[in-house]
């Protein structure tokens, strides 16, 4: 972030959109680094945690040029157990600074306990932004949404199959999720633009109708490859707005062999390609 | 658990029902360390990791004759940075066998990652019990409910303000919480006694309506005490049914002088006189 303080401090927005012109790229990575699909040599190689670092950092450096941001799932990096937060970190750290960095972690807690997580996000480890749960309501996102140039991407409507369950009932003549989206847009009136949504690649027609109510807002858009929807319907529907199109196994397991990390970028070439920018 | 293969695995319930009926508690201590309420003594003899370690041990110590269950807030765990999973780690290896534990971490992602947290959670870590977030459905919470001894305590009707934004929700006449509480406890049908629901005690009408539906169903019931509900009320309207009634800053910072683990200790003892059982 700008340290100029003459100088009106930058939204997540624009940075995207700086990101995007000069990379010609709306593509995420997400480093979702599962151990029973990892290269085999890594892992004969490597103790797991190790394996885990050598093979996100080896991603992270094939594609980075392709990308405007790497998304990291928190599951896979807790799952290392006590060296999980290190691996993390230092994958991380090796994130070049024209890439943002999305906490995966989908978060969700009363104030202040919400408070020690985005300490932890933001302040300690440095992402650029997080996912968190909106179930709790607004005293449980609300103290994410505090630092102009971060954007918490609020879950709407995620792709998974359960995602139907509760976010597409009907609530006052809306889905569920689609108060979610206004409400969540609403609680960061104070430092506006911090707020982002989760909108999965499978349902364009939300994505769609989302867009028309949310010109503004940043969407993470997961699902697109291997969850299903395509590049050319994920774009047409996100309109004009800031968008972060993810793509992670298709990307990152597309080869498991001692090239992985050449048929990984490969992946990413063309995945950023048919999304254009 | 049990390791005679001869016996029917005991459910997460029935252990605390014996635990219940031999200490004469429903009550569970909240582990939320927070730094700027430490004793200061504590925070400058060492450093702050170091301090909360202590700190947590020494109110398992004080009041574990008096609580079924201990529940830690990954919140202020994960803000301690790289040291925070093994300062949890070492506060729940210090916590006797005859006190359950909750982590209470709010997951809640797509399958695939799900099954990582429930790994972390359940295998590595060894809680008995944690909390998720419903917001993604049957699929970011079956993964969790898969082992008999264990509960998964799903958000239904949390006591935050916020908790009314969403859950309170008409959605086909009857409020969003009632249908996930409903919902959650039908995914544990291959492996029954699996699902719980955390209910608070600020709404003690929407805990005899639950109670009333799902007469089995562990609770575990946040905000007695310094959030709101009192210890009779939420004592009838919970009924007959598993209860777990959890008090946090009430008991570990009844005290933050040299003599705080014997002030929690007071208040503990008072707590769970009031609940009774």
């Amino acid at each position: 972030m700008t340290t100029d303080l003459n100088r009106v401090p930058v939204t997540f927005s624009e940075r995207l959109s700086t990101l995007r012109s000069s990379k010609q790229s709306v593509l995420c990575v997400g480093l979702d680094p599962d151990p029973s699909r990892l290269p085999s040599h890594l892992l004969s190689a490597h103790p797991l945690p190790a394996a885990v670092e050598f093979f996100c950092r080896e991603i992270v450096e094939s594609t980075s040029d392709q990308a405007v941001a790497f998304k990291m799932n928190f599951a896979f990096f807790e799952a290392l157990g006590d060296s999980g937060l290190q691996v993390l970190r230092s994958v991380l750290n090796g994130i070049p600074s024209d890439v943002l960095t999305i906490a995966d972690a989908k978060r969700g807690d009363i104030g202040n306990s919400a408070g020690f997580y985005a300490h932890s996000v933001f302040d300690d480890l440095g992402f650029d932004s997080v996912t968190v749960s909106p179930y709790m309501g607004e005293d449980s996102v609300a103290p994410f949404l505090t630092q102009t140039g971060t954007c918490t991407f609020v879950l709407a409507r995620t792709s998974n199959p359960g995602g139907a369950d509760f976010q597409l009932l009907d609530v006052g003549g809306e889905p569920l999720y689609r108060k979610v989206a206004r409400d969540a847009v609403s609680w960061s009136t104070d430092t506006p633009g911090t707020t982002g949504l989760v909108v999965g690649a499978t349902d364009v027609e939300t994505m769609s109708d989302l867009r028309h109510m949310l010109p503004e807002t940043p969407f993470l858009i997961p699902g697109v490859g291997s969850q299903g929807g395509s590049a050319a319907d994920v774009m047409q529907a996100s309109g004009n707005g800031p968008v972060l199109v993810n793509s992670s196994r298709g990307i990152i397991y597309a080869g498991n062999d001692q090239d992985f990390a050449k048929v990984a970028r490969n992946a990413a070439i063309q995945t950023r390609t048919e999304l254009g920018a």
